[in-house]
């Protein structure tokens, strides 16, 4: 029997990744596109995939881990929306139903964070592990988490990005860049918050510049405030802020120090880079195009 | 058919409560005794619960919701052990293990608050909430989740009393209560954490004293990182300190100022007190053990 093949799309704010693909190590083809309109972007997409079932054969389903905020939620009149997004000219874009209803597919379709937690949990650093949560640390700060091979869901997707924290005693006089809350999280130690204070990226600066250790600091509270919620098996850190040379290590030794013991996760063994790389977002896509048609895998 | 009967324990650190229960509104007889040794508490709670047997007919299964910390990896060799607890005399207690030994029954195990959680979403406040968070602020803060009917457990438990938080700027000079965190939540808006401030419990301070604000400020900000973290349908807010008059409104207005509208759920939706007022407890004994025995109920 013939693998089934999956058209995946990971659709992030700067560029598009589609793909044909019959499994984790099994991609057929890959294009890009930039991101530009909504008309232009998935109607390039929805093209390229229309041709390359001509080169590739029929496609099963289709899977998009996509920027967001996003409805997921099927019974909603606007499920596989585009909601309303800081993404000029993409707020309120059918992105999924417009998909499916020109391909004839049936479509697996999550946040571009859930649909890399999804697929580290299934086949990268996250396998058998009970919790998984994935988050990148690069434009924003944003993650999702796995419980029982599921993408956690509540009113709406977590954004993780947002979680508040206790201010770094030498982080003093700067009100955090988040248009929402200031100085959470991601206010505080995404990528433009860095530049905004120190007018660099975290990679660019010297190894014993401050940054590192307050960047580190508040990337360890996060995970002791994640530890405290739900005992996560991993904290699987993603991005581009997170590929800073030793950050992963401070965050460790950070978060040692900040739980004092008391959880049953220890920082080395929890806090872990992808193991899927930067394929982590297209295979998020196929595992949600393998979840929304589980008879085909 | 007769409706089975189960034993259910709430298991505290001051006192246990014991009833053959049948439904959630169906309590047959319930006894409470003070906690003072594992062999003098459990022991009693045994002799009662064998001779409620013969009142009231054999019971089906046992369900327990504990004080913690618990081992509740059923693959373990100390499931069922309260751990290293603070609580004197009761670290490394092999409590679910002999009450089901003991009575050669089933038991249901978790912690009071994941028990209480789930009864909250079964029967309370929760009910028909695709995420449903519990959490009690009294002695200490403890919480727990129910995602698709079934308590959130990564590596262990959930805490959520140990979450990191920004300070309250009226709140100097003060560095925590919590032997592991200093300053986290629990060191900071617990019934001692005011009590080492203030000299009173919350509801013995007048309405106008700066504590109201300051405690409510803090629970804000723990509802909104659960928000972040995984948009709750409901945070149910209960124990001692909860119980203030005035204090679940100051959280909602304060929760609603710190989200700026970023998140799906509006604090006067998802905050909110118990549906089961103090049986949620009792009542997580009666979840705990219907689900250790499906077929039964």
């Amino acid at each position: 029997m013939t693998r089934p093949l999956f058209g995946c799309i990971e659709a992030g704010g700067t560029k598009f990744v589609a793909a044909i693909v019959a499994g984790p190590d099994d991609i057929r083809e890959t294009v890009r596109f930039d991101t530009t309109t909504p008309a232009e972007t998935i109607g390039a997409t929805l093209d390229w995939l229309r041709a390359a079932q001509g080169r590739h054969g029929a496609l099963s389903a289709i899977g998009i881990a996509s920027f967001g905020p996003l409805e997921l939620d099927r019974a909603a009149p606007d499920w596989g929306y585009i909601t309303a997004t800081t993404k000029k000219g993409w707020s309120n874009c059918d992105f999924a139903g417009l998909i499916g209803r020109s391909l004839s597919l049936p479509v697996g379709f999550d946040t571009d964070v859930n649909g890399a937690a999804l697929a580290e949990s299934r086949w990268g650093a996250g396998r058998g592990k009970p919790v998984c949560v994935y988050v990148t640390i690069g434009t924003g700060i944003g993650g999702g988490a796995i419980i029982d091979g599921k993408p956690l869901q509540g009113l709406s997707h977590p954004e993780m990005g947002h979680i508040r924290l206790p201010r770094h005693a030498d982080d003093t006089g700067f009100s955090g860049v988040c248009p929402f809350h200031g100085d959470c999280l991601e206010g505080l130690a995404s990528g433009p918050a860095i530049m905004a204070r120190w007018g660099a990226s975290l990679s660019d600066l010297p190894q014993g510049h401050v940054a590192h250790d307050i960047i580190a600091w508040y990337l360890a509270h996060m995970v002791v405030t994640l530890q405290s919620i739900m005992e996560p098996a991993c904290v699987i850190l993603g991005g581009g802020v997170t590929g800073t040379p030793g950050l992963i290590d401070r965050i460790r030794t950070q978060a040692d120090i900040l739980g004092g013991g008391y959880f049953r996760g220890r920082a080395k063994d929890i806090i872990i880079p992808p193991g899927l790389g930067d394929k982590a977002g297209l295979l998020g896509g196929l595992a949600l195009a393998q979840d929304i048609l589980p008879h085909a895998v």
